[in-house]
């Protein structure tokens, strides 16, 4: 069908191939064709790693091809590219078919000067839905919530609720797995697995079957907690509650495993010193989400220079400070990052709390010991083989020990205090832990320098 | 209850603090009533953030309290903990009333000789399931999946596929999403999802409602992989199969976010050159988990010094140089940690493919050169207002533009080139990339400051 190669860790690639050729052609049958037979899933990552080029072509040449399949799962990078080519109707009515966390996510993406007209081209209930989601901030529950859902009282039988279902029909979400149980004033009690109304007899009562709702999800909800509760308890839904404990939507943890990656891109990417970046970004928003942080590091290296130039007598007379000074600033910058990041990913996963921070803390400073005193030794016995000054073996074990201890404390007390203070502990950590080591450790080994030596 | 301050944002703080008070007055009723309370999940976790000594005194104390659901949920250094001190009839019983899946993990934190006991003490049938996992390698589908699925052939109805289940009863899997629709060989070709069969008449065909499988994951597929298709895909369980397409097992959603938390942590920590590190692990295994790594920057970095070394006179003559020096390593080492978590991240999330290589390094050069020549200005007015030392502005000036560029493709380069050659891109990227940029650095800096002030 194509003579690309096929890497069979890529099977995308076919896809992307075909898709370029039918492009090139301009053959609108071929595109419509290959759009339509793929999954959308497949189709959306597609043109996710096209050019914006690439993409914006295809949509041109047949935007119809663009189903509500395919646009609830594109990113917002290539909803960018995708939406000011559609008409008002198309996306309004896209927006109908789609549940209505798909359809929020889709809506943030318009511009806002079209959102009024696309919005006003809909159905007044599926507009309402839409224009309710947005009366939560981003990133919480009621954003990320859809609002169909299952809820039955608990004196009805499991045949009442077959019987409801089938008549819903097309109400009912596309998917779905426990039937919410509510009182008289909508408050979740407790739910049943549709698992459970499938193998038991229509007349058994559904509170014979009620699990007890172990986590609901208040509708302010930050994206991050509500992932961690999924994954603690494997819920696979979860209601969402408004203040007054009312079942107002339902978040399924399908939705959530994009959240969990999501959240980790962003941990990943701060504890390097990169604000957010896609792939698809441009060379410019590139040097945007990473000068700012480059810029910090420039002023705590200087920082770093100003310690150095406190000893230029020193450097001036024995070079070898200078051949050295690099060796002890980098075992302290990576020793720090490796306590940071298991620290970061602990506060993250929530095995690092409170309960055992001290514990932890502890044992940090006990490693940095050992590590210290092992890299001290070699890297006394290799100056001591390479220079023939007397006592600098001294000064780098001496430098060595202070530094990997500062490091190893940094590594994990920055992240718990930013922790404590309501900041994210991955965010600015790497700045203040680089910046105590490249000081403290060029401080330690120049100034014990100057001690012993002069 | 409970006298010890508690953080709203950790909740399991006040449930550690009343199990350690009724550890400590050895209260074996208080003990077993505050663990048969709380949700499974809660328990394991504070087991977790207790110390070892704590949790060993509980089983010890009240052994019979942990219980299968209990089990199923402790990590593996917990496990370590408490199963040397459950009898084999325990943990036998335990692991009959698990699914597979959790049955197998238990299992495998079993020391060898007594593993033969344990399953000696289990029925034929459920010691059979567990001895089949072990025939799959650690991290395929084989092992992670569970062998209980429902599945159904397409000549049924809904009716008798409801029959079926209800007569099945707790053969069933606790929890389950999609009916697999079987031929006569088992091969798996399509699935109902049990929303479809309860909202659809008694006599409607499956026939009819049967959605393509989409996704079948072979028997030895990594569990890396596995994620990603579920991630893609938003699948909530697929079917595992064997070499002959014969349907085997089914693997669920709410395991497969575990495996991507832990994927995730693995990355994180691999950049960072962390080998692998639970909190609950010792001050030694920290050691061991991180001195391996430092040994190899040690060695780098006295790559470095050599490159140092190699122009001692002229610091020695211009100690200017040697104070400037970690600015120009710092600032590339930062560019190439940025570069180079994007480039991880994005061949996790399967975002950065080789139908877009060539064009993310185009976009890195062109970000590295503007980042350069950005700092490059900066860096050159301050060196110019700080020493008054002619031309040496120009050095630092064109050693931050060479090492930017360095950096920049190191930082994607690298993972790209360990990704194709099979190796994990995560794992030794930081030593090459840093490698890269401090040897580049030292050398673009103090090559041309030989050839500029000398």
């Amino acid at each position: 069908m194509t003579d690309h190669p096929i890497d069979e860790n890529e099977p995308e690639a076919s896809g992307i191939a075909q898709l370029t050729d039918a492009l090139v052609a301009e053959d609108r049958a071929e595109l419509r064709h290959l759009m339509e037979d793929a999954h959308e899933a497949d189709i959306a990552d597609q043109l996710e790693q096209m050019s914006s080029e690439q993409r914006r072509s295809i949509v041109d040449l047949v935007p119809e091809a663009l189903t509500p399949d395919i646009l609830a799962e594109l990113e917002d990078e290539v909803l960018e590219d995708v939406l000011p080519r559609l008409g008002d109707q198309q996306i309004a009515d896209a927006l109908s078919e789609m549940d209505s966390d798909d359809a929020t996510a889709v809506v943030e993406e318009l511009q806002d000067n079209r959102r009024e007209d696309v919005l006003s081209a809909m159905s007044d209930v599926d507009r309402k839905a839409v224009e309710d989601s947005f009366t939560y901030d981003e990133e919480t529950a009621g954003r990320v919530m859809q609002r169909e859902f299952v809820a039955a009282p608990d004196f009805w039988t499991v045949g009442q609720v077959i019987d409801y279902m089938r008549a819903q029909g097309d109400n009912l979400p596309e998917l779905f797995f426990n039937i919410y149980v509510i009182d008289a004033r909508h408050h979740p009690t407790g739910y049943v697995p549709i698992s459970q109304i499938m193998r038991n007899p229509r007349d058994r009562k559904i509170a014979d079957l009620i699990e007890p709702v172990l986590v609901t999800i208040p509708q302010n909800m930050d994206q991050e907690d509500i992932a961690y509760q999924f994954s603690k308890y494997h819920l696979i839904s979860a209601p969402v509650i408004d203040v007054d404990n009312r079942i107002i939507g339902m978040i399924t943890v399908d939705d959530i495993v994009n959240v969990i990656q999501d959240e980790n891109t962003e941990d990943m990417l701060a504890l390097a010193g990169v604000s957010d970046a896609g792939l698809t970004d441009t060379a410019m928003s590139t040097v945007k989400s990473r000068a700012p942080w480059l810029f910090i590091n420039l002023l705590t290296a200087i920082l770093a220079s100003f310690v150095i130039a406190m000893f230029q007598e020193q450097i001036g007379t024995i070079v070898a400070l200078a051949i050295l000074m690099p060796i002890v600033a980098s075992m302290g910058g990576n020793a720090g990052t490796q306590a940071l990041a298991v620290a970061v990913r602990g506060l993250a996963e929530r095995d690092l709390t409170r309960a055992n921070a001290v514990r932890a803390v502890r044992r940090e400073l006990l490693a940095a010991v050992f590590i210290g005193l092992i890299f001290a030794v070699i890297l006394a016995g290799i100056t001591y083989v390479w220079f023939d000054i007397p006592k600098l073996p001294s000064v780098i074990f001496i430098a060595m020990i202070v530094n990997h201890i500062c490091a190893g404390l940094a590594g994990i007390l920055v992240p718990l205090g930013l922790k404590r203070a309501g900041a994210d502990p991955a965010v600015a950590s790497s700045v203040f832990v680089t910046t105590v080591t490249d000081v403290i450790g060029f401080f330690a080994f120049l100034g014990t320098a100057a001690l012993l030596l002069f």
